[in-house]
């Protein structure tokens, strides 16, 4: 029996920065040989970040992260660090004649051991995803070997990512060959509650392995994309040893003790990988003296945050890194006085900081008194700049060179707001964050051009009952790491009061749509579950409501394809995971 | 030796509108009847429409598509042509048990074989397409069956679309089984000269599977795909025996002789399907006795449009099909006097027909003289219906609200027009028409919510080079089917003088951006091709252009993520087929 002390770095990489990604490696690198770590194992594509996408087809782009591996391998040695045997993910490719359909350079979603300042194993991920934010048939093809590597005496194998989650392949082959330790690199990106999902996974998937399973994964922002970081070591029962914190990097230390020596001979062998599959394990010796017996540190498993903190803190975090890795310094919103633009500027100070953060008050003739003095308040509570640009005379030289009424004069008014805000950040260079909800955009009860002009959308995939529990947690609660430092940062009456678009007298978002906490139970059967109108009423829904809220979604599609990116936090979110043509005449309602 | 006569039904079906594509169905059947038909052959998913996209997801839309193909087999009956079998795509499911990645269902793209009210044969594609436009892995699962059936005395084989294009799986196997004549459903989108391929295509799957081929297309528009029709016969020898016009919706018939009477047993047999799956024929008898000998008629081999028709017929149908099935009766645009809208009213006036095209001409302090006389002179040519909106004092009213300069100021002038756009498609129901060109859209070069915005954009993925040619050819030709009565509809003006986007004094295109036949070159190596920045020097672009136009492209990609749908007539359109990472530090230039 040995022990080993594994280092799980817990990583934000930035996509397509492969030099500031290395230096990260060799710098988290130090810190866990320092920490007397004999292993270390970065994310899933930790070298390029992840998903790359279409970068992912050029040849350049492959080069360059083939030769920043064997740099950084070489670098490792050259800074002491050879020794420690790092295992790290990055794009390969699989060397295979084109053909019809076939990723063009045939590139591999791969993961390498580095040891001594050479690359001493390499692998890729075996099950391809494509569903939800995945579409990796398009980017890559199979990998189909698995390198077991001997460190200390105990024999480490390598999957990455979706081999874990799907039945046969390496995970089943890690069962039949034998190993004592199979190590994950993962960029599995962020959903509601999808740590208790994960956690189980590696129960079971330890158990299957019969070894000791460590779990590391991505953390940070990328467009759409939160990763939650979560990382997990389980022993080879499945018992969890360790556990990292959510939306922060953090390097994992954990001691395992009782693993297997082995003596296993080096060399391939294939194995009949239970999918139809073939997969070769490849065995290789870097030292089979186990390290001597040493007196295990006791590991950290961080408590797991509550929904409203959890989702929250997914929310500050995309904002944080969509402003700082697209190069901006600051943000622009309007301020209506309402929840949804209150919620979003306190994300937003507590993202970047409120001295970072500008809002606009644009009244207009529609504009009620508290809406001005709710925006005043958020102001002053959170200390973000503010000015005020009425917009009625803009409205007025619009009415006088063309005529509108109902819906059209609404929408200009949402539109001049969104003009004047385009406005100031390109003369000034703030990012704009839109303000809309999850449930406006699924009913397209909003204005294209207006209130959905902007770079980036906080609250894109937040429904608006949620938008109320996340104003009144946050109300109550802070966390390390929001840089906002005011109390009770969001005015009450922004809370309480009935929402209204203020684009004409007496509006009441209700004119238009049932109460939130009704369509918010709809569309989650609607979209997230995909459930059909018979279906949708037998759950209890009232007929006339469904056939409505349908339509609805339906034909709300043009305009959410035109909406800016914005995190993703549900299964089903707009941007990534639901797909409907425009040129649709199907209803739901018309079977 | 039998013969047959098949009739190719190359039909513009309506995504989601079940009911009108099986009217379609019956009454193209009976054309094909009364025209002496032994069998007619529609394309892949008629019944459903082609892409549905996510809506296979949905239990109720998958019972509805085989809800229809089973009523209309007993429609067909009831009106009396239920002898004439009818092979047609629909959308059916796999009856597989869940699992992670599987789409919810388990659909099937699939083709059934009707006759005498009953569906005879099923089959599903094997091979499933998941690149450029299709993303098949995420919508269905593998077919695996292939049905032969005997049809007086001849077997006739169905395959599906991708089956043909790909080695290995359908073709192959019924190159073992043996059979008379294959038939192909297909929904496939049109690219520039994709003809060519095409029927290459078809010549050598017929040698390849020993039988007469029988490819029939879907033609149309569907949101950002145009289908060009094209359908094929080839005989065994892979001899080409007719083919049916592009972009038009066609009966086409075709006599095939000499085809092999068989008498192979009815029933089921596996085959090695050369692609490490198997696939199991399934042979039926519909009927063994040879049609009595007849005159065969002349087939029709429709003449190719060159290169200028085709794109342009392209264009036109996807403006008509994006008006009429998204229930729109006329189109708005603004009309500068520049090329780029000349040519965009002009494909709207013969897509739907000049008095149903708004134009608003909307002079700032910056347009020249000849902006606003061309527009005039294009209104006066083409008789579409003309409104003058100056916008100088809502810029004004906008300038003393908020201090604007640069880049700025010259956005807010293409905003103000965008927002008069949008304010006439609310208040009168106009669907906006968008003028760009890919070339503007490639590096950037437009206004975020400014000429960028609207509905549909006709000339999206049509560069600037060939914007002007597609104006010469029109000016000089006119297709059957367009609705322009003009001679030369575009003033030689608006061709030949020198772009300018006209927000400041004396500005021009070639201020900000290189001569257009430079960089049209640039923008096809790089984006079409994926050269990376030492293949474009080597190719012998100047290498300072190369950083810099690389910069703007891969920098303009947050604005394309918002830019309307349109047709896409080169492998890789923005829309679909290029995806890149917005939050993305990859530079080609900085290996």
């Amino acid at each position: 029996m040995a022990q080993l002390r594994i280092a799980l770095a817990q990583t934000n990489p930035t996509v397509g920065d492969l030099a500031a990604n290395a230096d990260k490696l060799v710098a988290w690198t130090r810190d866990a040989a320092e920490r007397g770590a004999h292993l270390a194992v970065f994310t899933e594509m930790f070298l390029t970040g992840y998903p790359v996408e279409d970068l992912v087809l050029r040849t350049s782009f492959v080069d360059a992260s083939i030769r920043t591996l064997e740099e950084v391998a070489r670098r490792l040695r050259d800074e002491g660090l050879g020794e420690l045997p790092v295992v790290v993910g990055y794009v390969d490719r699989a060397g295979l004649a084109p053909r019809v359909g076939q990723p063009k350079g045939a590139p591999l979603d791969a993961a390498a051991v580095l040891h001594r300042g050479e690359v001493v194993a390499r692998t890729a991920k075996h099950h391809l995803p494509n569903y939800g934010v995945f579409d990796e048939y398009r980017y890559f093809v199979r990998g189909d070997r698995l390198p077991i590597f001997r460190l200390h005496g105990v024999d480490v194998a390598v999957a990455v990512c979706e081999d874990l989650w799907q039945d046969g392949g390496p995970v089943s082959v890690v069962g039949q060959a034998g190993a004592g330790l199979l190590v994950v690199p993962n960029a599995s990106p962020y959903e509601k509650e999808k740590d208790d999902v994960r956690l189980e996974l590696c129960h079971r998937r330890a158990r299957e392995a019969g070894c000791a399973l460590a779990y590391v994964n991505q953390v940070g922002g990328q467009d759409e994309l939160v990763f939650d970081g979560d990382s997990i070591v389980v022993d080879g029962a499945g018992r969890l040893l360790a556990r990292a914190g959510q939306f922060a990097e953090e390097l994992l230390i954990a001691d395992l003790d009782g693993l297997p020596v082995s003596d296993a001979e080096p060399g391939t062998v294939p194995y009949d990988a239970g999918d139809g599959s073939t997969i070769t394990v490849e065995r290789v010796v870097l030292s089979n003296d186990p390290v001597e017996p040493y007196e295990p540190e006791p590991a950290r498993i961080a408590e797991r945050l509550d929904l409203h903190a959890e989702v929250y803190s997914a929310l500050v975090l995309a904002v944080r890194d969509y402003v700082a890795k697209n190069g901006f310094r600051s943000v622009i919103l309007g301020l209506s006085g309402g929840i949804d633009s209150a919620l979003t500027a306190t994300i937003a100070a507590d993202a970047i900081g409120p001295s970072r953060v500008n809002v606009a008050l644009m009244p207009s003739r529609y504009s009620s008194d508290h809406s001005l003095t709710d925006a005043e308040e958020l102001v002053r509570r959170q200390g973000v700049t503010a000015r005020v640009v009425p917009i009625a005379d803009i409205v007025n030289a619009y009415e006088k060179e063309i005529e509108l009424s109902g819906l059209a004069a609404e929408n200009l008014q949402a539109r001049v707001r969104g003009m004047l805000l385009m406005g100031l950040s390109n003369q000034h260079g703030h990012l704009v964050l839109t303000t809309g909800n999850k449930s406006e955009l699924a009913t397209g009860y909003s204005t294209l051009y207006g209130d959905s002009a902007g770079g980036f959308a906080p609250i894109k995939d937040v429904p608006k009952t949620m938008v109320w529990e996340l104003a009144r947690w946050r109300n109550a609660h802070t966390l390390p790491g929001f840089l906002l430092a005011a109390e009770r940062p969001i005015p009450e009456d922004s809370i309480t009061k009935e929402p209204s678009a203020e684009l004409r007298p007496d509006q009441r978002d209700t004119d238009s749509l049932p109460p939130y906490e009704v369509l918010d139970r709809l569309l989650d059967d609607y979209v997230e579950k995909d459930m059909g109108s018979q279906e949708l009423i037998a759950a209890g829904h009232d007929p006339e409501l469904v056939t409505r809220v349908i339509r609805l979604v339906d034909l709300a599609e043009y305009k959410r394809r035109q909406y800016p990116p914005g995190p993703k936090i549900t299964p089903k979110n707009f941007g990534r995971d639901r797909r409907l043509p425009i040129t649709n005449r199907w209803r739901e309602t018309t079977t």
